[in-house]
């Protein structure tokens, strides 16, 4: 099975994918649990040239194609590689988020996104799991984790966006409390919310594979509500 | 104007694209001359994706979204701007050695080629001058080259093809001697010949932008034909 979790920062996606993968795992399962962008050692070296320097330093376009030349390098030496032997793949992000990013911040170049999946990349995940959460609960929950971790070195929404022209980036490591504050701030809060709309459009859209999962409540609960979807 | 030198490497386009340049500025033109991959800040980071490590560390796949977005780049940071203030562009390559040495490498993907570029560059150049010269007497050119210059930098053809299946790749600095042989030997001259053989059918292919230019003789001699073409 390959799975995918969606939604917006904050919402827990990450925090679900790794117990997803943990309660898998603990029924003996072979499980690899990966991240895009990056995901392989080649996407990981293109998501290095899609974080570093400047937020417009390359057009929508170009970062469009950067993202799926990470994609489709992911899915070759990781992903394929691992449903080939039996392995379950939970992925934290996949095409999905262009899809919602780009739609987003420029819905002008949505079909572009659609045709490009389907000419270079062209595979689905077996089921997603959309977190959904309301934005400013979402907010709350990314300044706790900053605060208490200081992930100063995630590269925030725009990462997941396959466009950068929306999204602030933080080249110059702010303080952990104002990171992610600023990734909302730079973003708004009427932005996560069209993600969030986004989202959840895109689960009316394909009702067979994707699922929206409340996302409120404790790590623990959410997590009861995805395995009871699986 | 945008204008393109295409052919095999040792084909002797590279000095073309630079004569034309010359005598164009001397008419006083203002000329930008550019080269692929790269010839963009952006294009050149990519590029270094491209060149650096092993021959197989990219799918062709891969490798074909990395050439796109480093000319969607280029196109859009170095060619447009360029054209849109009345400047001439003479670049050395641009996307027919994508579609020439994929069609001899990975012919499978030839339509994908087709698409990808149609999608997401969608720009031909006004005209293409293919420098025709046969792959012994190119090897010979190449490899003199090579003794004058200790040109061991140069990233040979694996680069111009959007595969890098058939190409070998020389990271570890050859001697000058064997780079230019080895890039050869390495692909073969049956290889250059069906290299060669796919400008030839290009330039049938569209007659009223590619041009086939005779190679042979001194520099100068070829340059006066180009400047007839033109």
């Amino acid at each position: 099975m390959f799975i995918s979790f969606e939604g917006i920062d904050g919402s827990g996606k990450s925090t679900q994918a790794r117990l997803l993968a943990e309660s898998l795992r603990a029924e003996g399962r072979e499980v690899v649990p990966t991240r895009e962008p990056g995901g392989s050692p080649g996407a990981e070296q293109i998501r290095r040239l899609l974080v570093e320097g400047r937020a417009d330093r390359w057009s929508p376009e170009t970062e469009l194609l950067l993202f799926t030349a990470a994609r489709r390098d992911h899915l070759e030496r990781t992903i394929r590689p691992a449903l080939d032997r039996g392995a379950w793949v939970v992925t934290d992000r996949f095409a999905d988020s262009t899809r919602v990013y780009q739609g987003v911040a420029r819905a002008d170049l949505a079909q572009k996104v659609e045709d490009l999946h389907r000419l270079m990349i062209g595979v689905e995940p077996d089921r997603t799991f959309v977190i959904d959460l309301d934005p400013a609960q979402a907010l709350a929950r990314a300044t706790g984790r900053a605060l208490q971790q200081g992930r100063s070195g995630d590269a925030g929404p725009s990462l997941a966006s396959g466009t950068g022209t929306a999204a602030p980036r933080h080249g110059n490591a702010p303080s952990p409390e104002t990171a992610a504050e600023d990734r909302f701030e730079g973003m708004g809060l009427g932005f996560q919310q069209r993600l969030r709309d986004g989202f959840r459009a895109l689960a009316l859209a394909h009702p067979a594979r994707v699922r929206l999962i409340d996302g409120s409540g404790p790590a623990e609960a959410v997590a009861a509500r995805v395995r009871a979807a699986l």
